[in-house]
């Protein structure tokens, strides 16, 4: 029986919210004892980050915090993000370009009602081998809703594929069989992030329950073993992105609006070790969490060397309730409860 | 443009919770205000009401807190219930029987496992021809979810009136378009209930919102559609029951495990009112608000003599936020949003 892993590398996170300001010191100390040493940062701030300069003052803000982490930025996607703006970017080391459609998640009113203005940008990503990350839900409407918003954007995925075939684009925190298939039936510049809580979660389990709800949300239990299979499966397009996402406690126990995100930065690696495991799959953990995703995105061994090492132990782990104090506070995923695995950082003597 | 209706009866609504204690007082009087004179009373009190004299007992507590409104009473079926209490039930002038599946609502944990063990209750209930009431849904597991729960029950629906074809049915709060179609393909003694909450919303409403959840929660807007033809249709298997289940705000304002149930006696026919007349289907109101349920259950005017008119005028009207004071208030359906349509009940003089 396996009951200690040493990573071959400390996990790479390829979505991480961690906000500004108090909630940014609170949070970012986590990315490390999650067991994480790379973390890819959305720039849904508000205001969001739509200059290179915003971004760069934000990776300072970021390394005041914990300069052992290696921070990937990307930019908001937005009409301000002209192909100048690209080819600036690159120049500044910046990586990616996340593209929300408007309205579907937090911190999103500023995003896409269309893509096709945005194809110059597009291409000079794709001269400048930058990364599109693809918020992959249509809004609700009509005949869309939250558990179809994933499923009606995947034309809009493979149509942008289409048109761009060596823009590496990531369908981030992907939920539904259908997402699985799709980034399966694309070419190999396509792939896709998988949280830790969407290994766990269905649709049952944020009914009635805020500290589950996520965008996008949680679905079927068949979904759910979709990508508890993608992600075990060894296939280099499934790598980890948590999409932890924290939110004071007093906009989660709401009768109403409440806030979308499930946060897990603290115990990432001991969740999607638990994961695994239930399935006998540990000897896929490393690739997933440590491996596919630095692949995809070329990560090069200068960007990020840690001094430190992840060992995970099969030991009880219980979650703590509250990150923080006050109204301010975090409720982690599963808090309460108690996990098998748990993060052990061993620091390079 | 119709903007005053005057109802040929007042409404009779066939699924009412009230609760017992402070909470019936408080809710008990806005069944009057809603516009109902006649309310089924649901018997999921904690402990649940298992015999005919807790039963008449609650009668007799509701009547001393508003004895102008006419009480249809219900047991809650469990082993207790047996073919012995069905006769005595029926001598009592206890109207139906109430079947929650184990574990699927509020206070539902001394529910219904198996149905074949009841078969003799059932019998005895189609011999003394009361009415059966049906929760619809079947517990979640491993390939049932929210979403479906209903959906999966239907068979059990069709298997029981096939095996008791004489014994009334009633599919309570019904929510989805297969459940439509299965109480149209049953005989006659088989209904459905419908409530106001459920011509309104969609899975949407209550992601993130848990005012709006409850079971069996809203679904997709295709089921939405199905319920508001079949309530507008002029079909009288379907008519008006509110499923009004007032919470305290301290058990609905939770990251976790917010009570199901959504609370809308105080603006009962205000809400239907509103959703029919979106329709152009005003002409089809009171027939599913004041007499299709009458005509099932077989009430008699001996039983239901309002000295009281209901009038439905078109006027501004605020939904107030909070019923009531403090961690016990209850939060109305759409608190603080104005509806087009304001209940008026007029005393005879």
């Amino acid at each position: 029986m396996t009951d200690t892993i040493t990573l071959s590398r400390p996990v790479a996170d390829f979505h991480v919210h961690v906000r500004d300001g108090d909630m940014m010191k609170l949070v970012v100390p986590t990315i490390k004892s999650g067991g994480v040493s790379l973390a890819y940062i959305m720039p849904n701030l508000v205001p969001p980050l739509t200059s290179v300069d915003d971004v760069l003052a934000y990776k300072s803000r970021l390394e005041a915090v914990d300069p052992t982490i290696t921070y990937l930025m990307t930019l908001y996607l937005c009409p301000a993000i002209t192909p100048q703006v690209i080819h600036n970017a690159a120049k500044a080391g910046i990586t990616g370009v996340k593209c929300y459609p408007a309205g579907v998640t937090t911190n999103s009113e500023y995003g896409v009602a269309s893509y096709a203005p945005y194809y110059p940008t597009f291409a000079a990503m794709e001269q400048e081998d930058m990364v599109l990350n693809l918020h992959g839900e249509c809004p609700s409407g009509q005949h869309i809703h939250v558990l179809n918003a994933e499923q009606e954007f995947l034309p809009t995925l493979k149509d942008i594929h289409g048109r761009f075939p060596r823009l590496r684009i990531v369908l981030e925190h992907c939920t539904s069989a259908a997402a699985i298939q799709a980034v399966k039936d694309c070419g190999p510049t396509v792939a896709a992030t998988i949280t830790a809580h969407h290994l766990f979660l269905t649709i049952d389990n944020w009914a009635g329950n805020s500290f589950n709800y996520c965008k996008p949300v949680a679905k079927f239990p068949t979904d759910r073993q979709a990508l508890l299979e993608a992600a075990t499966s060894g296939c280099p397009k499934f790598f980890f992105g948590s999409d932890s996402a924290p939110h004071p406690i007093t906009n989660k126990e709401k009768g109403q609006n409440a806030a979308a995100g499930v946060f897990t930065q603290s115990h990432a690696a001991a969740y999607v070790a638990e994961a695994f495991d239930q399935l006998g799959k540990l000897d896929k953990l490393d690739r997933f969490l440590c491996d596919f995703g630095r692949q995809f995105y070329k990560v090069t061994p200068a960007q990020d060397e840690p001094s430190w090492t992840v060992v995970l132990k099969k030991q009880q782990n219980v979650v703590p309730r509250l990150l923080g104090q006050g109204p301010s506070a975090v409720a982690p995923f599963k808090a309460g409860e108690t996990l098998n695995w748990k993060v052990e950082i061993v620091d390079a003597v």
